[in-house]
């Protein structure tokens, strides 16, 4: 039944078992053919086969330094003035080295900061657009600037002062906090999570160049071998036969409403004529607010509901999606479809309200439920990407599961919210059956429950994602 | 030496002159040929000569109606539900009926409201993108919303009730007034102008829809018939044989740094190849912030200024521009450029900080001096129209007149801020010379003058434009 070749390493959990290895597929060596080749100042690109869509731009980015050059290059990194990257930054260092952000081949430069915050894309060299929508850009404050100097390069160390990353071609601009915050988020309250991370306390200035990363970021936690890049998942993708590829974001543990309408768009497309349409169930990685639950736990609830067979193991598959989370709504979901593109995914699942959160001050949803896949459908660069509008899904009191929500018959459908479901979990008392399956339930009380016990029940920093 | 055939009316003022009606062109019939012809649903459109660039979406939009059917609309409006609109709302309607914003065909509905908000531009059904940076929409309040009930068409009344135009094909949607604050303005802070005039208090909906004006809009204030419409100014250039049109954009008193930079680009055109440059020079006339020049007392000084013949009157015309100002900085200054493409301009001058101002909290301007040009220069739906980025321009002390600053002799030039301006006024003192002709100071002295006495110094309401 199985058909990945990726059974290569097991599952960090005492259940492994054959659906896994279909769904999540754990990491493995590139093909000789697409080792990284040295390079100077120019992105290595990695051409894919015809049958998926094209990257934005035409080809891949990949920011990697060949191996036979990662010495000199380190050796070059001691040399340069250095930039410290917190944890975030890095996040971005590793979708910038695989593509994600393709054609972006590095950190923003003034002219690309200006043409997401107003536009959301950016012009290429032909006159065509590639969609944009969040601001990719790296802070320095005055001090670093300021022994930066007039050098034309830096390096880009992590916390242990290692370097990471050469930015060369430098170029340092302003950072105008509130415009980029106004504009990307559609407020200035205080109290936005990203803002608060990376914005607020930032240098007033961003330096903006090309990347090159010296070795693959990691991240040590058990997870690594599940964050495919986009050329990985391309030649998954690629190696299934599919004809088509729907992506799906999530931040949040999956419950059977997910997977209902995971299965219906398949059916759908089923329908429209594709023989073998594939799932990329994508959660997202990198950073994350205090009060989701944290990544580890996300993907041991995943595993759960595989576990249980909801989807097709033949036709799913389950990576992590290594960008951080910006809460910004119809902005952000541009980013989100846009990296999908990049790796392969002709067709796009968004939902009600995708990458929002409540009003940080007001007692209000920040953005309109329906303004995100709105958006979506008329963003620039974003034409070649088949959108898919969310069916509502809620719990049928009648038939005792998720289903398609019927106006007809409301009084039948229970809505389930987030806060309802996490109230329910933190209390250890279960949700109507049907609603989430047994085991991917039970890993969310776990997970509630060693807040309660590490620290009284608050949301300890040290599990964010 | 005068060319012009607008010599019908004469200024309102003791010194009109040959200079004058070369410069300013007064209203005229519109030839039989351009006459407005019934429509329903569907705009008019009034096509133009090839040699002017061609309007957005290719076909100016005319959304009057043809007069024989005035009465019969006057009838219709009144068995409509109504909406009354503010100064500012019938100044939108002045300027969607002309077509400066061609392609809109009235007031946005949210599909075009969410695009301008997140892409300051429209695609349209081939594609393509057009312009379009700020929204042109109209609020209605909880009650308004309710009396329009079920209605497919409202009536647009003016402060005395009498009907303006038929709003059809109606659309309400949510006025997400925060959002939309910080997506234009790129901050949420209090004292925008335009904000607190049209946002703050207007309603929590927005009416879109398409737009037949029953007749055209006058202001009867003695300017009417310098306020000519898109398809006038592309007559008149064509008359002209223009074979290219330069715009310049103001809300200020010309003074001699202005003077320079317009004679400047026409020697730059002829430079390039351009056998006859003709200047669109193209004051705002409708809401400025309390403490502008209202629109009188700037007309009354560019005709001063215009009769010193600073400027050729061969190769300049002047008219009103009648939309009102947002400062909304480099999101504003798009759709001054966008406008002007409509009206017939190839080249548009930018200056710096187009359409700023002072931060209204913070002691800073609100936007980055630059980010305006840089971020005309990359607009989407703006690639057709040429960008003349402003020199700046100073008071050079050693040659006693406005030039080109030479940063290698810095200390020669004096820089004449608005503030600066405005004190000397106020205080009755002179400027350097060469800084403004004497005449045209005379006016700005007049002007503060009649604050003095009308308002003890104070910026009385009745003198905005």
């Amino acid at each position: 039944m199985a058909s990945s070749i990726f059974i290569q390493t097991s599952f960090p959990s005492k259940s492994v078992n054959k659906f896994l290895n279909t769904h999540f597929i754990p990491s493995f060596k590139l093909p000789v053919s697409l080792s990284f080749k040295p390079r100077t100042t120019m992105p290595k690109r990695v051409s894919v086969r015809a049958g998926l869509i094209e990257p934005d731009g035409g080809k891949l980015v990949d920011l990697h330094v060949a191996e036979p050059e990662q010495e000199l290059k380190k050796r070059e990194a001691a040399l340069l003035p250095r930039v410290k990257l917190t944890k975030i930054d890095l996040q971005w260092v590793h979708v910038l080295s695989e593509g994600w952000a393709s054609p972006l081949t590095g950190f923003m430069k003034e002219s690309e900061f200006l043409q997401t915050l107003h536009f959301n894309s950016l012009r290429l060299d032909d006159g065509s657009f590639v969609n944009m929508s969040v601001p990719i850009v790296l802070a320095i404050d005055d001090s670093q600037k300021e022994r930066i100097g007039e050098s034309n390069s830096v390096a880009l160390v992590d916390s242990d002062d290692q370097p990471v990353a050469i930015l060369s071609n430098i170029e340092i601009y302003k950072h105008p906090k509130e415009e980029r915050i106004a504009r990307t988020w559609g407020t200035t309250a205080p109290g936005l999570p990203y803002v608060e991370e990376t914005v607020t306390n930032a240098g007033n200035w961003l330096i903006g160049g090309d990347l090159q990363v010296i070795e693959p970021i990691k991240y040590h936690d058990g997870l690594d071998r599940f964050r495919l890049s986009p050329v990985q998942l391309r030649q998954e993708f690629e190696r299934r036969n599919a004809d088509a590829v729907f992506a799906f974001q999530l931040r949040n543990p999956v419950h059977n409403g997910h997977a209902l309408l995971m299965t219906d768009t398949r059916r759908r497309l089923l329908e429209m004529g594709y023989k073998n349409p594939i799932l990329l169930l994508h959660p997202l990685g990198g950073y994350t607010k205090a009060d989701d639950v944290p990544l580890t736990w996300r993907m041991k609830q995943h595993e759960k509901v595989l576990e249980d067979g909801v989807l097709d193991p033949e036709t799913t598959v389950v990576s992590i999606f290594p960008s951080p989370m910006h809460y910004a709504g119809p902005t952000e979901v541009q980013w989100h479809a846009k990296a999908r593109i990049n790796a392969g995914a002709n067709f796009y699942i968004v939902g009600r309200d995708p990458a929002g959160m409540g009003h940080p001050v007001e007692k209000r949803d920040l953005y309109d439920a329906d303004h995100g896949k709105k958006v979506l459908s008329m963003a620039p660069g974003l034409e070649r990407l088949n959108i898919l509008p969310f069916r509502v899904a809620a719990y049928d009191k009648t038939q005792g599961k998720m289903a398609f929500f019927d106006p007809s018959r409301a009084q039948d459908f229970l809505f389930i919210s987030g806060t309802k479901m996490r109230t329910l979990a933190k209390n250890k008392e279960n949700p109507p059956d049907g609603f989430m399956c047994p085991g991917g339930w039970k890993v969310l009380v776990e997970y509630y429950d060693s807040l309660t016990y590490s620290d009284n029940g608050r949301i300890p920093e040290a599990v964010r994602a």
